[in-house]
Order: structure tokens, then sequence, then C-alpha cells
């Protein structure tokens, strides 16, 4: 859990983000066989000395020396850091491990915008995606499933785009949950322009990601890579409204694949934006109309159980900012105001409403208006200072 | 195939659709063990003497007692007749051997109007089933479905209701299709009152068909006894607007325990009316969306391909009236009025008429406005007069 990650390491593999194309399983085989730093070295010496780059022509090649040469990850990583912003990478205690089941074709790290902790809450999300030129069915269908989800302590994954990502997102937010937009560009470029401030919110109060470096820009393959993250980040997949043949249903068969529940809503025969959706429900997809049927299918198996059943991860696993953020919460059956529960946790506001929304994706507390509360399980802690369990 | 039923027992079981009601699991047993005839004599004669009619307490068999009393075959068998309809039983070469798959809840016997034969139509039958207050969107599913399945040969069974029932009827007859409304009251009883046209138009192009003597009138336990004759009768069952706990929930249900194709048309997550096709197709029913996936699932297994693929029945099983009309089809590639091959065949306009709904329903005869012709697999026999293959 405490292992940490060599910061030569972290570099390398931010200056591969800007050499390596998403889901580039050459590349993902090169740096499994070599580790960053040697595949680096490899791409920015002299040409016969990459003698094992093997498994791809010449032309191609010199395409990855070329950017190779190019990159600058300390810029990159500066320029993260000014938008507040990180670059998480496998083996970090951050890093998501259910990427590790794409193989090698895993992203070489995440670029990461947001307070909260992206492996926990990735470990209770949920995926919504579906058509961007969504009918009014198919996006009040996605706000009022992810309101839903966000209310179970469900993290709502979507990709940020226009209809069906944006009413998901939206929908989480104004519950008061958990969401996380992963980009098909660098998480300080706003993409689609019309979501400046959607994608601002969701930076603000849950995580916005990708695999993309600073300041590079989506591309019709970038969105079709990215879809697998989004399949592989979460336990499943919800397709709201999907046409034939459209992108959410890419994300619904890589959630199959890689053994995700893969969820569809119906909608009326008769709509073009439902017959893919209706495809994959004939296929092996589940049906779902609401978010306790999401709920049930993907929270009772493991060890993931919905929040009103309790919290995910023992108490004693959470970082010590969000462990003095809920030692702060006053006991149990009374609420509290988040600049209160910031004061006794002696910390600022806008910290511990970043922890508290970790906690309620977690299951340790419930949010009641502008207050908080613990959750009932939550409260089964040794914790003298409270009067035990 | 030739097999005669005995008219004393046909008068028997006439008696005794008047004496144990639809689905009546011990009156069928007996019917089993002892025969009509001897059951109806056992009924009829002194208390004494009913023995071995077990399994029913006192009160009740005094019931079957008062109503075998009362019994009047005869003046019902008229009755039928009266309104140009029979009564088919089990032996009959009429009788649809799948409902046998109903054990002792099998009908006594079916009470029939209309001119066509009903086992080789419940042969290539699909259900169209659902709400009666169904939405606009539901009406016009059903009555799409269908037409497209009317179009594809197949026989559109239902229960005459408002609602989803009326309109798939009214969708196979429009494209000239066959259709078999089963009624929860006697053949002669007009149910409800608001389709006496619509089930007019069935008896004279379709079947009218029922388990209850003449003059009886429908109830709540009939409705639901009813919807067991549907499933069983056909190859599928389609429900296209049901809420939770609808009677059309019934009907898919003994359909799936009867081992025939259980299907559901999704609607809006939103609306009520789709709620109970949802839960079944969470459950073991496909999603279907148009008559194409419908024909394809129910049509793929055994003899029984769409009319595109060639006809049910080899020609030689055509009862005389049948063969005779095919004989008068004016040969391939050339399309005739229905009044032309009437009087090459010898018959009146009306019967051709019928004969013809019922070769298109096997496959042997297409539409095209309002002529005929030979479909192209019809073609394919050794009869000199047309020419051969």
């Amino acid at each position: 859990m405490t292992e940490r990650v060599n910061e030569h390491e972290r570099q390398a593999r931010a200056a591969l983000t800007r050499v390596v194309e998403p889901g580039d399983e050459h590349g993902g085989r090169w740096l499994r066989e070599l580790g960053a730093a040697e595949l680096l070295r490899r791409l920015t010496s002299a040409p016969h000395e990459d003698g094992i780059l093997t498994g791809v022509g010449d032309l191609r090649l010199q395409g990855y020396r070329k950017r190779a040469a190019r990159a600058d990850p300390e810029r990159d990583l500066a320029a993260v850091a000014a938008c507040g912003g990180r670059f998480v990478v496998p083996g970090d205690p951050e890093w998501p491990t259910q990427l590790d089941d794409l193989g090698d074709a895993r992203p070489i790290g995440l670029w990461v915008r947001g307070r909260s902790d992206l492996r926990r809450w990735a470990l209770r999300s949920v995926a919504l995606v579906g058509a961007r030129a969504c009918t009014p069915y198919g996006a009040h269908m996605a706000a009022t499933l992810a309101s839903g989800l966000a209310e179970r302590g469900w993290v709502v994954v979507s990709g940020a785009a226009f209809g069906v990502d944006g009413a998901a997102h939206r929908g989480a937010l104004a519950s008061g949950g958990a969401t996380v937009a992963v980009l098909a560009c660098g998480v300080d470029v706003v993409y689609p322009r019309g979501h400046t401030q959607l994608i601002a919110r969701i930076a603000e109060q849950g995580l916005v990601i990708g695999e993309l470096p600073p300041g590079s820009h989506p591309t019709p393959s970038r969105f079709i890579l990215r879809n697998r993250v989004i399949a592989a980040l979460t336990r499943g997949t919800v397709v709201v409204e999907a046409e034939y043949r459209s992108g959410s249903l890419v994300t619904a068969r890589a959630a199959q694949r890689l053994g995700r529940f893969t969820m569809g809503v119906p909608g009326p025969a008769t709509s073009g934006l439902s017959a893919g959706v209706h495809e994959l429900l004939r296929g092996e997809a589940e049906l779902v109309t609401d978010a306790a049927e999401i709920a049930e299918l993907i929270g009772d198996i493991g060890d993931l159980a919905p929040a009103r059943r309790g919290p995910v991860l023992p108490r004693d696993l959470l970082d010590p900012a969000g462990a003095r953020v809920l030692e702060a919460m006053p006991p149990r059956g009374t609420t509290a105001r988040t600049d209160d529960i910031a004061h006794d946790a002696g910390t600022t506001t806008d910290e511990a409403l970043g922890r508290l929304y970790e906690l309620h994706a977690l299951g340790f507390v419930e949010r009641h208006g502008d207050r908080w509360r613990l959750t009932r399980s939550a409260t089964h802690r040794p914790d003298a200072r409270r009067g035990g369990p």
C-alpha cells in the first residue's frame, strides 16, 4: 500500500504520455518489458541503440522518437500542478488498480484534477454513458439515475460530453454526490467548450482525469480509446441512449470484455436513440430502469455493498486527512455544517468539503441539505470520544 | 390424423364445458381417468354412484352436479352452428395438440367461429398481448408488430380486449393477415361491446375461439384462465405494454412455463405501462422491437420456418377445399383476384377468401393489394397443369 514510486520513473511516464497514444499496446508492452525510464532512454538515444523496440515499422518508430525528443515532462508536471492537479502512476497509493485489467493497453499514468482519492472513488463507481444528441427522455434518465446513484454513495463516472454524459455529471452534482469526468484531452483543456463551467465544477467537487498530458486536444480515436478507461475504472457501465454503432456501445462492450456489469436503459422501440441500447439488451446487458436496480446489480457481490449497508473501507484505511474529518463529525444522530466540521478537523472549509464528498462516496457520512451526519454503520467504531459503538 | 371422434363423446364434452370451469384440474383429471361420457354420466346420476369423483369437497361436487343437470349440449351445439361455428375436441383433426401441454388444465374442447383450420393456424401463431389502457405508443407497437408478423405469414393471436389486443387484431387484419381472438366468454357473446364490429370481422376473416359454451359471460377468473390458452396455443407470447401484476404477465409466465418463447417490447423507463414488461425482460423474456426480431426468434427452430422460406405443411396435407383453392391459383409470377380464384375453384368468393387467408398463413400464397399469387416455394409441386416446378 505504501510502496513509493521512484520520481525518475514518474517523470519518465509523464514524458511517455506525450509519446505513446492511449491504448497503444506496443508501447504498453515495451513499458512492461523495459520500465518507463529505460524505454524513454532508448527512444531518446541514437537509433542503433533501440534494438529491442520491435513490433512496429520504422516509420512508426521514427514517430515515437520524434515525440520523445520533444517531450518535456517537467513542464507538463508543472502545468498540471498549476491547475491544482497531479500525475498518478501504477504503484502510487491512488492508482486505481482496476485499470491493470487492460493489460498492455493500461494507461501509462493518469493526469488528475480534484481533491479526492481516485482509487477509493473508483472502487465504488459506475459509468453512465450515452448519446451526445440525446432526447429529453435520455437526459432525464441520465440525471435521475446519476442523482439516485450518488444518493446511494456511488460515484458517477462519465465523459463530460454533451447530452447523456453532461446530464449524468449534473445529476450527481445536484444531489451533492461524487462524480468523475474522464476526458479525451488534457485535464487543463476544456472540451466541449460549452461545458466549461460544468468541468470546472467537477474539478472542484469531484475529479477530472485523463491519459493525455496538459494541453492535448481530443481526436476521434482518443474519444474511442478514452472509453476503455471509463469501462475499466468502474464496477459497471450503464448506457442510457445510444444509436447503433455509437461510441457508448464501445464502452459497454469494453466493460463486458473486462467482466464489468453492462446495463442498458430501455426506451421506445420507435426511437433510433434507443436502438443501440436495445441491441445491447438483446445480448448480455442487463435492463435497468432506476438507480435501485443498478445498485442492486453492481453492489451485491464482493465487498462493495451500497452505502446503506455501511462503508466500503475499514476506517483505518482512510488517509490521515479523511480520518481527521471523520473524527470531527458530530455524534451519531446529529448533523453539522461543513464549516463547523472543517473547524473541528483543523482544516479549511474547501478541504473539508472535498473530504466529506469522499467519505460520502465511501459510505461513512450522509448529506442532509447543507449539513452532514454519520451513517448508521459509520458509528460502529472503537472511538471512546464518541462513546463507542 | 383421420381418427374420428365419437359424437357421443363430443356431446358429452360440450355438456362438460358448462359444468367444469376453464382450467379446473380436478375436472381435467376426472375427464382423463373416466372419459367425458362416463364423467357426465356419473355427474348426472344419483349421488351414491359417483364414488370415485374424489379430490373436491361435497359442496363443490354438488355444484358440478347442479350444472350437469342443467346442461343441454344439443342446444349449445345448435347455437354455435347457428352462428357458423363448431365445437372442436381432442382427437379432431382440427384440435391444436399444443394445448395438450396444459395437462389436466387442457380445455375440454374449443368453441370455434371462422372458416380456417385452427390446428394449422396455431402451428404458426404468435400471441400479442398487453394493457387495455395502453398508451398511443403501445397501440402503435401492437398494430405495427401484428401487421409485420401477418405479412410474414404468422397468425396473430390475442384476447379481443381494448388497447393492445384490439390494436394487434386490427394490425393483422389491416395487412390482410390471419388473426385469432381467444375469448373469455361464449364465441357468440360480444365482449367488450365496443368491439362488436372487430370481433365480427375476426370471425369473418379469422377465427374466434373460446372454452365457454354459447351465451357464457366473462368473469375475472375466466379472463385470467383464458390467458393460459393464448400462451399454450402459440409459439410465443409478446407483451407490448403491461403494468406490474397485469394479466398480460400471467400470459407471459404461462408461456414461459410451457416452454414457449416469451418476449417483451421495451418502452420508456418512466412509463408505468412498461414497468411490467421491463420486469419480464429483467427475467427470462427476450427484448423485441420489430416483427423481424420476433420472427427470427420464434421461427428459427423446428419445422416452422417463416413464410419466406416456404410453406409449413406439405401440400398433400391440405384439406380438399384448401387444396382446390391452391389448384385454382394462376401460374407462378402472375396474380389473380379473389373472385376469379373462387370461380376456378368452383366455390364462393367468401369461401375462397377464407381459404386464401389460410394458405397465406401457411406460406403458400402472398397478397398483393387485392390480388393473390403463389409464393416462390409454393410452386415446387408435381402439378403438370401448371408446368411443374
